[in-house]
């Protein structure tokens, strides 16, 4: 996991200037709260700590793409601090998305830690009904909050009219894919939507690749100036790259050892996630032993390594590795089929060629 | 109810205007969820016919006094189109807080008819859990979809920079007065903020007449170029009618006969909604034969009637009306006082005794 190549992903520059953005934004919200009343203004304190706590990967992707594709065309750019301002607005994007993803889901954890709604019941010390519909509500308000904090940074950012529009179309779009992608989530887990693979791949590309792949390289690209023909390039690439990182995500959960990747052992397998690997099980003679514990809320371990085996027996786990080869196969056409066209410069190859590698060092 | 004066405030112009602009605005996001999937174009589908069902009050009340600004001014404004088409997003605005109220609440119908929840949850025929989860998540992601299309329309109207850094400003107060009210009224109900007169009155302010009032007249104030002095006397008196407004909401809840006001009889009784008229009584000895039974969902059309008595024979309903009328007559203060200092044109006033007009013909 620290190769030199992953450890230089992790120094693409702008982390720190984002973190200071978003704490001026975050401190004005909490102070502003307090006018209203103290669990306002706590709530705002509380959230503020889970966005500050976060990898931001997006702000990090768009500030890490444009300063290469910036240092390509010459160097320096007036919209550098803009760029800043909105890496931070999206890194909100994704914390309300998390949010409203977490009522929907009833979950009180991500990644192993108490959530939004996890820390507002332990403030209370109680765990009664209403505690819970009042940590809940805490969830869905600042959901919305967070949601209208991004509209606010994008449209107050002074840019000239074309660069304005073309980033509220892509926010808009982005946002569109992102809900679209979640409904399908909810209603391949309700049972209300057929899981067939196609879908699946569509969820995971309309969820998790539009807004943390396409969403900050396309963004780099608008405000680097770079053109149609390389935003598309950026956009094609941050598709296979996003849906290659879900594909491995789905991969990591069921097979993976948390310590590795955080995620709770099983917990796939408990809420009967539907994967590309579940949908191929689906279609073999293993699916009979698989299917009576497949999303049974008191999977035992014992039933969860059972699971575990059927589904490497049954080719599934190999089936979604293959996919994963193919996305990132895609992947690197698209760098060369870029070549012949209008090439992208080698320091933003090297910013996609390191995210590619931190998904491969997260193989196992 | 159906006074001349009445009429003519549904005769405030633009009512049609809105509504072709809502109508063009929802067709362009449903045929271009068609995209995504069937259910995601009926999840439009739906939200679209509740949109255009509703009374459009707000956006009413924005061009209404956007017009008599205007007139009042000499007549004509560049930014009547403009006026329309933040007329339609501030009904958007409206609808996405009833979305996740309806949410927050539990609620599947609104006004006697089924809300998006309940709608969704009828065209699937069924109603298992899985089900509700699902009309749910629709209610939860059709909130956010339609705050963003506010935020939308906002950002990309064509202003003088000035005006649309004020309407930017006002858009994002708005929101957050609205959503800290949202969360004053959840933390009362759920017993985890004190009910106090003050906290209860604080919670319509910011709940109600912040965006229901305020905002419709100050937009139009900004849009029609009025200046800071008449922008601040319509935030006055929408203040005071607002708060007159939710005051005699809630008694017409409780006392009204259903037929005139649309509401579940006993409905605010039975949830134990806190308010004004219950925050009275709590100081009464007419408390301990209130309190039983009061908030509980399985009340009978007799311990209703039983409560309402309470209420009458205790006080509480007389010391209601009484705030009502005291927002009434600080509304007219303020009127009184703008003529000494900038005066407000005849037409302005006309459309603000209009809505106190209203609100006179709905106490029973």
């Amino acid at each position: 996991m620290n190769s030199p190549i992953t450890a230089s992903l992790d120094l693409l520059s702008g982390t720190q200037e984002v973190e200071a953005e978003l704490s001026k934004l975050l401190e004005q919200r909490t102070l502003q709260a307090a006018a209203y009343s103290t669990n306002f203004s706590e709530l705002w304190n509380l959230a503020s700590g889970c966005v500050l706590g976060g990898k931001m990967v997006r702000p990090r992707l768009l500030l890490g793409a444009f300063d290469a594709l910036t240092s390509a065309q010459g160097g320096g750019s007036v919209f550098r601090d803009s760029a800043v301002r909105i890496a931070a607005a999206i890194e909100l994007l994704h914390y309300s998305f998390l949010l409203h993803d977490d009522v929907i889901d009833g979950d009180l954890t991500r990644r192993g830690r108490p959530n939004l709604i996890g820390t507002i019941l332990q403030s209370r010390e109680l765990h009664s009904a209403k505690d819970l519909h009042w940590a809940r509500t805490g969830g869905i308000l600042m959901g919305d909050l967070m949601l209208s904090l991004t509209h606010q940074v994008f449209a107050r950012e002074s840019l000239p009219e074309a660069m304005r529009t073309q980033l509220l179309d892509l926010l808009d779009h982005t946002i569109t894919e992102s809900v679209a992608g979640e409904q399908l989530d909810v209603g391949l887990s309700d049972g209300v939507i057929t899981p067939d693979l196609g879908t699946i791949l569509a969820m995971s590309a309309s969820k998790t690749a539009a807004y943390t792949f396409e969403f900050p390289l396309r963004t780099a690209a608008i405000l680097a100036g770079s053109g149609p023909a390389i935003e598309q390039t950026l956009m094609s690439a941050g598709h296979h790259l996003g849906l290659a990182f879900q594909l491995q995500d789905d991969l990591l959960s069921v097979f993976g050892t948390p310590s590795s990747h955080g995620k709770d052992p099983f917990s796939d397998l408990r809420e009967g996630k539907q994967t590309a690997i579940t949908c191929y099980a689906r279609m073999t003679s293993a699916w009979p032993s698989i299917e009576p514990t497949f999303g049974r809320n008191d999977l035992t371990i014992e039933q969860g390594k059972a699971l575990r085996s059927h589904l490497v027996e049954c080719g599934a786990q190999r089936f979604a590795e293959g996919l994963v080869d193919e996305q990132l196969t895609a992947f690197l056409e698209v760098l060369a089929e870029s070549e012949i066209h209008e090439p992208i410069s080698p320091s933003v190859r090297r910013v996609l060629l390191c995210l590619m590698t931190e998904l491969d060092g997260r193989r196992r």
